[in-house]
């Protein structure tokens, strides 16, 4: 049983503020993976306060790169470090979390026929070689990555999202279920109650609106779509549904399009 | 023209005090790469008074592991510091460094065959993906990698050295040149003369001695042997040699069995 676990950077940092993690939000995630005693699990988290304003500062999303080294690092050294606060405090709960960054091990390139600035939000692009993610899970630890910057032949590097991670660890682990937790409890529909359940795109078609983007960053629909092309299911909850997902329940929303 | 360049733990870091840069030496090594202007360059180094400590604490090394999450994780952070420092004040000096931590790229298995506590010295037992390394280095960044853990499977975590790193570079980078830079000015002869070029084992059988080590972190001879097995030419020498390496010189000793 294979679980990928995603805490948005909303939820792990105060996204107000630049690099600030909101301790009791962190905390409260770590304890329940922590009492889940959940195995297997590789976790992933966003960038909230720490990437988002210095790829804001240098103009680096995941379509618009840099080859400004100074850039690239900034960027990349915010995001060290809030992973380290995640890991640091995952391992003080006894979770033996080790960190893996993006940057060491991917590269994108552009798929052919792409037109410039078009990336396939199935994440197609991204060429992320696992074999440390999948050696260090089968000796027992949790590794945890993070949105980055990656190489990205022919733009310098570019911006990799949490999201797309996790959509790509998920097919290379053959993972059996996927959780993303956000700072809202679901996918709302039309009058901002939680949907329990997307089966196809349709379901929601008319509370989420055009399914035409491709910003893996961007809003819901580009996300439940990803998400529905997976071969496990997954579930989209807030901060309180970590605990319940990783004991095997279905909080917020479930998106499965098997 | 693609050039590797191992920098020693001993010459950039003070190897009697824990976890101190030799600022000096470290800053005459970066402004050397700088004024060299070489392109296609990628930078490793060793692990000096930021890995080894560490390592040895928990009882680590290149075939003995460990499966503490906490252990693993202070020889990684500690070398990640130091990989900081480098990437740093290489930035500092206008080289394009980007850092690349082989925790979240490679993976070790014991080799069929393999004696339990044996592996091989040429690194046949690693995996390490070059797509980032490539990519980072086809945007004109220098990707700049170190000693450090790696999950093993079966073992938890062990020790990749930098010599270990640098000879798999040369073999997948397909690379002209491979420099390492250490605090003695090449392998000296019985009489304590640098030797200027090693063709085969022969030519320093009577200096080095035995040559069935397969110690990789070990002596001088493993460290021979294994870089007379490469494509590329190797050249060990002293901090004095790295502008003379980088402009195309054989300062130290060149060790060429090809």
């Amino acid at each position: 049983m294979t679980v990928v676990l995603k805490l948005g950077g909303s939820v792990v940092t105060d996204k107000d503020t630049p690099e600030t993690v909101d301790d009791d939000a962190i905390d409260a995630a770590v304890d329940a993976i922590s009492e889940s005693g959940v195995e297997n699990l590789v976790v992933v988290h966003g960038g909230g306060s720490f990437g988002h304003h210095h790829a804001a500062n240098y103009g680096v999303s995941t379509t618009e790169g840099t080859d400004d080294a100074a850039g690239a690092l900034a960027i990349h050294a915010a995001m060290k470090r809030l992973n380290d606060a995640v890991v640091s405090r995952l391992q003080s709960r006894d979770v033996p979390a080790l960190p893996v960054h993006p940057l060491s091990v991917a590269a994108r390139r552009d798929a052919e026929g792409d037109e410039v600035g078009e990336t396939d939000g199935a994440g197609a692009s991204l060429s992320l070689p696992l074999e440390s993610t999948k050696t260090l899970l089968g000796e027992g630890f949790v590794p945890v990555l993070h949105g980055d910057v990656v190489a990205h032949a022919g733009r310098g590097v570019t911006v990799v999202s949490g999201d797309e991670l996790v959509v790509r660890l998920a097919a290379d682990l053959d993972a059996d279920r996927v959780g993303l937790c956000s700072t809202v409890p679901g996918v709302y529909d039309e009058n901002e109650t939680v949907v329990d359940e997307i089966r196809s795109f349709a379901d929601v078609e008319s509370a989420l609106g055009e399914s035409e983007s491709t910003d893996v960053t961007g809003g819901m629909a580009a996300k439940v779509r990803a998400l529905l092309a997976m071969d496990a299911p997954a579930h989209v909850f807030g901060p309180d549904g970590i605990g319940p997902f990783l004991a095997g329940a279905s909080p917020g929303t479930k998106i499965d399009g098997r």
